[in-house]
């Protein structure tokens, strides 16, 4: 088609949402749209619609499965695996949930709060603290990811241990599918055994199955006390026993379990030297605990007190330093959180997000370790994570003072490789938390069990026969 | 077919299993695999099946398969919605799990174990309590129960409201599917987005999506104590209160928050007077606390004496007492799960499990009772169940002094339409923790979002294109 006569799909989206609503690059500069958040891929849409409700979301599928013309959903467009942008074809209508960002309800008696999609985490979390309650799902991105994308993509985040994934953390969806219909599911619903678990086949389904607009979402009660405490292990086998130990003394207050290598920690010494890393030259692995108590901040230093005491005497904690004010307990989540960017100053790297069952953790980092270092003499590893999960951010950065481009060229593909078959060999996973997208769909298929690919592919044919919901992402 | 003429497909399935694990009626009494627990309903089976592992489970199914005959997968047949036996034709096979039932493996640092399907409910919790954990799916059948129903039906129990239903504390599936592969999926990832999420969609699914033959559950730390409360409240809205100020000041230690009425416990009191049930003559409602402290008794007790102070002062509690000792705990628990059997003793009543929203519970309630009060002059209402999940067992007794049979007779489907028309308006769910199967599987349309029920069938569609597997339960 000629840039004049314009595209009879763009003619019906302009009629139903407005013009202001229908963005196209003639008008508009879209690359904020277009590209990944990460700046490695840039797509180009046919136009990007801004939708105000759910219904306009349902006309705007409507119109464009009339057209056979395929939809990509965006949320903050923070993702990591290049999920939400549309490919380089021009075909693509984006469609953008940021005007859907209205708090609809919030029901203290039933711990619930129902939110659109295009709400930012955020202001999720804000409009829960307002009500006196938390919403615990967390993340570095949460000033900019919506909870549509959250949802979409499963995030974990700093509180999974004791809260769960953002799928568990969800009660029900309204979700709009491949045929525009709208499948009221926003339930505030504990319990409700009346058929197949949609709403969770929707969360972590990255928009391929349809379109989530809406969510009815866990409120917890404000903890009284958040305290942290910063210890030096021996080894990632004690580090392993010390998570036990916080299991069994603390309860379900213990609501963070952040393991870091001695190297990352370095490269927050070394970038951010007024962070003043605590104890990082004494041991090669730290770990940073958090833990909610409902009662008060006095119990909460008490109970990691006594649980400090135990680690010492089993030997499974070297040094340890409880932090003795909030502000304290932030500085030392920031140091942890400080780890990604320090990477970024020491030079990209190869980043793995990935999960072996937890017992399995010390023989990973192990065995992983040796096989990278005989691989490239003086390799790096930025080895920090969510242990509690059993999630390691597992990254690999090239020799000290190495040309990082020519490292990344050289090394990635034999890493990535070498990472992930060491992942399929303790039966862990190759996406822990940031799911499939376009960057992980054609590696999927030497990692994950071929029946349930199979299942896979079966249900995105059934849910949307077409292809049209975000085509090539997850299952080809 | 003649009885002399053996039925091809039960030689095929003697000669993979043996001719022991394939019974017919002409050898042998198969009542109990083709009666309901609650002897609603006899079916007749083609043959029972029992394999012994997952790969005869396959074999099993390619062969029904290949002969077009239906499979209903059974594990303890203790299952109260008509779902596990086979139907009157004589032509389905019914599949018993119930010889797999095997602790496969224990992971103490990760904290998993993993089961295979046919294990009864008390062995897992068993196994666990033995390596020093808690598997904290508790019901009544669970003498009888098999994890693989439990997980099939996503059972619910007494301690959803702090560690969720089945489906919360399960990890990974091995399941066998409509073509008889097996989708190896026993994960033990806390943390797993490498697609969709297959196991979410078969646990809930009733065997008719894939036969579960293993799964790999969470297990929790051993609480340090576990203390109970019973407390008079003065009314539904004030249980609820009572509720929030127990989340608030226990936390994630309120493990379980049961209201019961006080006709239920007269019934109780009745047919077990020995049990003593406290204070019931003094209020209109009561609610069981149950306090799991990471501590100790003492700590517990500290915690439930704060909470009810604040409750007294606040109006919601009329009265209490906290248990003396373990056996006194026992004993409150024993007097809420013997509300079951008094029913019985009084006579057989009409039952509903039944959820909505925890904050239009005194709504529900008040709104409910007064129509079935106008329907039916003397009514009486056992009204019991899991207020933390806003799951009710509204059960509907005949009034004082009425035959029965004749009540159930005359007034069954009056009673169910006019009750669960009163959840459908508070946005509830007709089937909270017991599932479908054939009972409601009718009903369902009239209760279920028509989306929803579409996107199901297509579903069923694709993963079981026959409709070989538990035909007729779930969704037509």
């Amino acid at each position: 088609m000629s840039n004049t006569a314009p595209h009879p799909l763009l003619q019906t989206l302009r009629e139903r949402l407005g013009h202001a609503h229908v963005l196209t690059a003639d008008q508009t500069d879209l690359s904020s749209y277009e590209q990944d958040w990460r700046k490695r891929i840039r797509g180009k849409a046919l136009a990007v619609v801004r939708p105000a409700n759910t219904l306009e979301v349902s006309d705007v599928i409507k119109a464009c499965a009339q057209a056979r013309v395929s939809v990509v959903p965006q949320g903050g467009n923070t993702g990591l695996v290049v999920g939400s942008i549309p490919d380089a074809s021009g075909t693509q209508v984006l469609l953008s949930l940021q005007r859907m960002n209205a708090v609809r309800h919030i029901d203290t008696d039933n711990l619930t709060l129902t939110v659109e999609a295009g709400c930012i985490l955020q202001n999720v979390q804000q409009a829960a603290e307002q009500a006196g309650f938390l919403f615990p799902l967390s993340l570095g991105a949460e000033g900019s990811c919506t909870i549509g994308g959250n949802l979409a993509t499963n995030a974990g985040g700093t509180q999974v241990l004791r809260y769960g994934n953002a799928r568990d953390l969800c009660l029900g969806l309204e979700v709009v599918t491949a045929t525009g219909d709208v499948l009221h599911g926003l339930s505030g619903l504990r319990k409700d055994n009346t058929g197949y678990d949609l709403r969770n086949l929707m969360i972590g389904s990255e928009g391929t199955l349809g379109i989530i607009t809406a969510a009815t979402l866990k409120l917890f009660p404000m903890p009284a006390a958040q305290l942290t405490a910063w210890a030096a292990v021996p080894s990632v086998a004690d580090a392993v026993k010390l998570l036990g130990l916080a299991h069994q003394h603390l309860g379900a207050g213990l609501t963070g379990f952040e393991m870091m290598g001695q190297f990352a920690l370095s490269l927050v010494d070394k970038h951010y030297a007024h962070l003043r890393v605590p104890l990082w030259q004494d041991s090669p692995y730290y770990v940073l605990l958090e833990n909610s108590d409902s009662e008060s901040e006095a119990h909460a230093r008490e109970r990691f007190e006594h649980l400090l005491e135990l680690a010492f005497n089993d030997g499974c904690v070297r040094d340890a330093i409880v932090a003795e004010s909030l502000s304290q307990t932030r500085n030392l989540w920031h140091i942890r959180e400080s780890i990604t960017l320090a990477q970024v100053d020491e030079g990209l790297n190869i980043k793995h997000d990935i999960s072996v069952p937890i017992s399995s953790i010390p023989d990973f980092v192990a065995q992983t370790d040796a096989l990278l270092k005989k691989e490239i003499a003086g390799v790096r590893l930025v080895n920090f994570g969510h242990l509690g999960d059993g999630n390691l951010h597992y990254n690999v950065q090239a020799p000290e003072g190495a040309d990082t481009a020519a490292f990344l060229r050289e090394h990635e593909d034999t890493v990535n490789t070498l990472v992930y078959q060491s992942v399929r060999k303790f039966g862990g996973s190759i996406s822990a938390e940031h799911g499939v997208g376009s960057m992980k769909v054609d590696s999927l298929p030497d990692y994950k069990d071929p029946v349930a690919l199979h299942c896979m592919q079966h249900i995105k044919h059934a849910l949307d026969p077409q292809g049209l919901l975000n085509p090539g992402r997850v299952v080809r």
